[in-house]
């Protein structure tokens, strides 16, 4: 990879869309377009949540463009419609609410304004028409390693960010529960109204999982919407054998589950599912005459666009009943097994490897956060100057790691940890441990690299 | 079509995904999906304001799936980020706003959101931290028929749908401009805080076209801003000849224009536009340390992912940068001024046409709205019985469309009007006027199915 400035000179051509191109023309700038775009499914992809993909979910992905439709009306998409609702059926029995209700969505963030819209109309349903002014002061809850949509979220539905009470992590990354309580008696002290506590079952950066069960009984003593941020972790639902580290989900008010971050699914694929069913469209239904006409022929209740804060809204659930059908219930069992698995070893590997040091020995998903402390950074006391390099020697263990196309990898501070380099491990490509020593050996030959001169 | 219950039936075990399938068993379920699936691609499909599809949009979108990434950030989207940002200044330019700035988002009900937030956020930078409460009461001004996802944004935001206030229009279908200043004055009177107009260009049923500049020209004068949402009648800018039909465009804040509907890409593809550079980023900013670092060693000015209310966000861009490449704007602007003529045949057969009564014959989008008289019902008083016996006529005609799989139309009511069908032109696939006359002969040939007795 090269600077963008850079990019945009070798690409000019091709970027500007004024002129026209016959057909191989255009299949020549694609061909460019491709070869400078980044291949994300390689196995040393690892910058994101997400990484290689489930073919199937791309065939998945392929038939539902081709079909072009939407999933409002039961007309223009009526075994969209019911594919969408059999695998929602499917993926609440399996987060133990089997009655509820859910949506695809397009990504987390917009999953995280649902679950906040519908806390909120539960609360006060006069939010609707009459707006925030007439309510108490409402407060959000949530953990200091809690993903940043909550704060955007909190702006854009009029709460404020100052409104969200961050609740201080343990080591390994988990919401303190008894944190939590201590600033609900707080903020009910003062007046102001709890509308959502936000749990983590997977944090970004060290993959944590909140106590679900201790916020569990926490949000039920104090009668508060419980919602479960689970779009990274959410796929250990999956496995039979894992299920268990997220024990008190089924408690939940409302659920966020991306298929298209550890599971494969392409992107966009995004759940967001809530116990209380007929909630989400009673908050979110507009009745637009042009659409969900109630004179129709059919049974106008497979309508299920007016639940949505959309209008047009892609057919996402397609690609995930491909990768269910092709998959079945055991095999994406053992793929969760399998990737987690390996995340083990790679934890094991860096716990003991010359060089490497983890962040956290705690393993909850298939996240493994740690250092590569140079050779001549080693055996020094480790003051704070001696983290400020290592600060900067992560970043450009990486620069390196790109320039010379071996691995794409994460880093991230956090908290008062000096940057550092997050693996998470993902369904596909269906790695193997000679995969993870490979990029392990990446790291180490870059960051051998390094010299005191280039920081 | 067969109602919901009767395709629960036949397609039970296909529906079904707790079972795993061999890769032949799951070709056979997929064939059985798809033949039971709308054709969104063929000229009789005008149920919706998308259509066919560009077969160039549906490439890039195959390509764009395979290639699997998220539009955050410069590194995993190099190529992808610059396409986004030559096809946004592309489209800028063309509705006369060369210096602004832009993001693809979700739909234009997503869109919609991100102009009440620009709006809201311009005029009130605290509601960032503070939230709503402090504010003082805000209003929004929409026409009585613009699109509903304007009350759907005035819920989730926090204003409330009642302090959406709803101008009348005129018999096209276009805001009534004085009473929109009379509205806006009567609400500063009462010392509410006008947040935005929301003026429309291309509503949804009759395709009108707001008094774009008179709008403009009260929107200066009291100093609010001013969202045109032309989702549906943006594509007339790509036209040389037509793009005066929007003239005022160019003075408003922001914009919002979906070439997923009369232009044909593939869903979804929306562009939301704005005036003034630099605020989409500090209204939307979260700076999440993991993501955007700024020690990241390329120029993180290409890390465009934080003007977004999405985390992970599609890479849209590129359909839409294909098709451009391959139609060129010369392209563009014949097929917009072919799909403008086929509407205009269409509305002069139907007004010469017996038995069929144009809505409006003032055409403005490519909207053609009218009602079929069956022979039973014309040479008649229209009495309100007469009127309520039409209302139930529509829609049994789209029955009868629809279950001999002839054509499928929108039928809709608006306001003291009984249901009509509005059939509305996209580029794709090509109409010619054949196809116009098949259309009108089918709903002719059910219409004369219709007897008292069904209905």
């Amino acid at each position: 990879m090269v600077p963008g400035s850079v990019y945009e000179e070798i690409l000019r051509e091709d970027l500007d869309i004024s002129k026209q191109l016959n057909d191989s023309q255009l299949e020549k700038a694609v061909r460019k377009v491709l070869q400078y775009s980044v291949k994300t499914n390689k196995p040393t992809f690892r910058n994101q949540l997400y990484g290689g993909m489930d073919p199937y979910g791309l065939a998945g992905a392929w038939v539902a463009e081709a079909f072009n439709t939407s999933q409002y009306t039961f007309e223009v998409a009526p075994v969209f419609t019911l594919i969408e609702i059999k695998v929602l059926e499917h993926v609440l029995k399996l987060f133990g609410i089997p009655n509820g209700d859910g949506i695809f969505s397009p990504g987390g963030s917009i999953s995280m304004l649902y679950a906040l819209v519908a806390a909120r109309f539960k609360a006060f349903p006069e939010i609707k028409r009459k707006g925030m002014r007439g309510l108490p002061e409402l407060v959000i809850f949530t953990s200091e390693d809690s993903h940043y949509s909550i704060l955007k979220a909190a702006h854009w539905l009029g709460f404020g960010t100052e409104n969200v009470k961050v609740i201080k992590t343990n080591d390994s990354g988990q919401m303190k529960s008894s944190e939590l309580e201590t600033s609900l008696q707080q903020e009910l002290a003062l007046g102001r109204h709890p509308v959502m506590v936000n749990a983590t079952a997977g944090t970004t950066v060290l993959g944590a999982i909140d106590e679900l069960e201790t916020m569990a009984a926490i949000c039920e003593k104090y009668g508060v919407w419980m919602h479960v941020d689970a779009c990274w972790g959410g796929s250990l639902m999956l496995s039979k054998k894992l299920r268990s580290k997220l024990k008190g989900i089924e408690r939940a008010n409302s659920i966020s589950w991306n298929p298209h971050k550890m599971m494969g699914a392409p992107l966009q694929c995004s759940v967001f599912l809530l116990r209380e069913k007929g909630l989400l469209h009673e908050a979110n239904a507009a009745a637009a005459q042009y659409l969900f006409q109630q004179d129709k022929f059919y049974d106008v209740s497979y309508d299920t666009g007016d639940k949505s804060i959309q209008c047009g809204r892609k057919i996402d659930a397609f690609k995930l009943w491909m990768i269910w059908k092709a998959r079945g219930d055991i095999g994406l069992s053992n793929l969760t097994d399998h990737v987690m698995e390996i995340a083990e070893f790679c934890i094991q590997t860096v716990a003991r490897k010359e060089g490497f040091r983890l962040v956290s020995a705690h393993i909850q998903c298939s996240n493994v956060c740690f250092w590569y402390i140079p050779t001549f950074m080693r055996n020094q006391e480790e003051t704070e100057s001696w983290w400020d390099t290592m600060h900067k020697i992560t970043p450009k263990i990486k620069e390196q790691l790109t320039l010379r196309s071996q691995a794409m990898i994460a880093y991230s501070p956090l908290r008062q940890r000096k940057n550092f380099f997050r693996l998470a491990f993902t369904f596909h490509p269906v790695l193997e441990e000679k995969h993870v020593l490979e990029i392990l050996q990446a790291i180490e030959k870059c960051g051998e690299m390094i010299t005191g001169s280039m920081l």
